[in-house]
């Protein structure tokens, strides 16, 4: 039935599970049958205080009865005070930008590279580095500015130009040019296969860059919010990008995206908008998610809880080493490298039958992004039955 | 205080006003100081149902105690049943694709378009025509689509190629040649000054369209979900075209764009994708907003309230000929033509003071979007507050 519904009405370009979702308890999902299953996908790292956070929804539920959205012509206080916050846990003097997703985070952030390009250097400069295997959206710009060949298909050209992409961190040294204006990376690719690049050289990337006046972008869709263990993965790698990219944790749920810079004053009235961005419902609940996961990194909770995930994580690849080549990733952004792609397909497949969700990242990882708040209880259920799944595909 | 909070911590691409409202009842809102104000913008059409609707609230509450968001890796009941809504008031065999804003809704139309003209013609066609004063968007791509050289600005270059602009709907019948792949227009232009196309020039224009195989794109951003009376704007020109965009009117403020077409196979799986876009809680709104106002249609109270804000505008432009020149827009999406730039602005400052929020449209048009449910009350109210701003300007 629902799977009839979507097909009709629904344009198909995602090869769905046809489970139907009915409820969710923080990492637990229960279809319409009642069977639960445990959630290692946060929505793709998007719920990150868990499924049915009741501190969220009451927060919701009292911005959704009072005032949803006004437009930006008017000051609007739960935006200014969430991007108060974003600066405060940040620890940097930056200005936000509120946007509706990643994508449009990312093109903000481009936006503003583009225009600081245009005016802060005698020859205009255009061209932004981003690394091979990298995501950052799917608009036609962020497509383009996504470093995978396969996603520029001829479908959906012209793309703008003024994108170069470079294998390896340390290529970009040699790829800068008079005309390049930014680096824009992810610290830990989600898509790529949640590989954490080495920090020593992620600094001494930050520190040249810096001395040669060009912009650091980091797309901190996926790693942001406390995701790595840090309120950014910025913060882990301890440097301070120009700009900085935020969405899919950052509301719980609720759309939301946010472009974080140290150049204040880049943006002119007019220079970029939004209808929806930073509206009193998306900014609201994104001020008590954010709130609920400083509580929780200060108390020492999620430090706690990404050990103990870490720690079951390397139970269970020292149990399937011919299968389970190597853990990757940081905090509750984890991945195992797996044998080949097939084998990936069939442990993804069987975990859901035994009840646990997982996701793919490039081709032979397993991502694992359960919710932050995930129990201990939630996180021994879903290896158990993880591993119930490897045991019936070795 | 949120002047300073605002002016330190939020990009500032928007000239605010620093009101700070912290209620909304319907087409009413209250700043903190419980001044009540008359809110002829409803956020710039996006709540529809007014401010604190009880329905939507209700409607958000619950899906937010349950799940607000998984990914679009499983199917999404809310989202394929809101999709049936679409495809059956839209009076079209369609299939639809959510987004997350009126911009990224029309980078969804584009990709269709392009990849249209990349695969149904013996040699690529790529080029999308649009209007002169249009609006369709923030993004780098949307930009450059929208027909107003201001927005072009080099700061934002390299744009994509594959955009041609004609200043009247007889124009683009030269302006096609043979890699035009289609056309995109607003049947109202709700930026470029509130005037309605004739139906006459629009049916003509699907039907040649439809003749020479170019894809025709209404962009009802603005103009969709009953804005102009009826659910699409594109019902009310009775056409059919190949592609529809929703966004602010669809999910009562929830953030929510929508790409709907009749083309539903043009996509394959990876072709296109959102990580919040059709989440549960976006879509559980709109079905909602969505009902409310097909039921308040279906009464016959949407004809009504529009019959009557019809009548008290046509009242104050009678009073004051020498500075409102002219009624145009259709439905709740009305305009005033002013006599000029100056007295618009003033029109706007002195209505604020007087407690009613109106909009600039272009140069010289006062914009009126009021919420679709706003009540005869506050119609009366909120024209006599703008008889008053009036007063003291003439």
């Amino acid at each position: 039935m629902l799977e009839q519904l979507d097909k009709q009405f629904v344009l198909q370009t995602y090869k769905r599970n046809y489970v139907n979702f009915k409820k969710g308890i923080n990492a637990t999902l229960f279809d319409e049958t009642d069977r639960d299953y445990i959630d290692f996908t946060s929505g793709i790292g998007v719920v990150s205080v868990g499924h049915g956070n009741k501190e969220v929804a009451d927060a919701i539920c009292k911005q959704a009865n009072n005032i949803i959205h006004i437009s930006n012509l008017y000051a609007i206080e739960p935006q200014a005070k969430l991007a108060e916050k974003i600066a405060k846990l940040s620890e940097m003097d930056v200005a936000t930008f509120f946007a509706n997703s990643g994508a449009e985070a990312n093109e903000g952030a481009i936006k503003i590279a583009r225009k600081y390009g245009e005016t802060k250097f005698d020859k205009k400069r255009y061209k932004v580095i981003t690394l091979e295997h990298s995501f950052h959206g799917r608009t036609i710009t962020t497509v383009k500015a996504t470093g995978q060949a396969s996603m520029h298909s001829p479908n959906f050209a012209p793309y703008p130009d003024g994108f170069k992409y470079d294998a390896r961190i340390d290529d970009i040294y040699n790829s800068i040019d008079d005309e390049t204006v930014a680096v824009m990376i992810e610290l830990v690719q989600g898509e790529g296969g949640v590989q954490p690049f080495e920090k020593k050289d992620i600094q001494e990337l930050a520190k040249f860059l810096k001395e040669q006046g060009i912009l650091l972008i980091i797309d901190e869709v996926q790693s942001g919010v406390y995701r790595t263990g840090e309120f950014l993965a910025s913060n882990l790698y301890e440097i301070e990008p120009d700009i900085i990219t935020l969405a899919k944790g950052l509301g719980g749920g609720v759309p939301i995206g946010a472009v974080v810079t140290k150049h204040k004053d880049i943006f002119e009235a007019g220079d970029h908008g939004s209808t929806f961005g930073g509206n009193y419902l998306s900014t609201a609940a994104a001020s008590k998610v954010v709130d609920i996961l400083d509580e929780y990194k200060n108390s020492g909770q999620l430090d706690e809880t990404i050990i103990y995930f870490d720690s079951k994580l390397n139970e269970l690849i020292k149990k399937y080493p011919e299968l389970l080549l190597e853990k990757v990733g940081v905090g509750l952004m984890k991945g195992i490298r797996i044998k080949d792609a097939d084998s990936l397909a069939a442990i993804i497949s069987k975990a859901f039958e035994e009840g646990v969700l997982v996701l793919r990242a490039g081709k032979n990882t397993l991502r694992l992004l359960p919710p932050l708040t995930i129990s201990k209880k939630e996180i021994d259920e879903g290896f158990k039955r993880l591993e119930n799944a490897l045991s019936k595909i070795s």
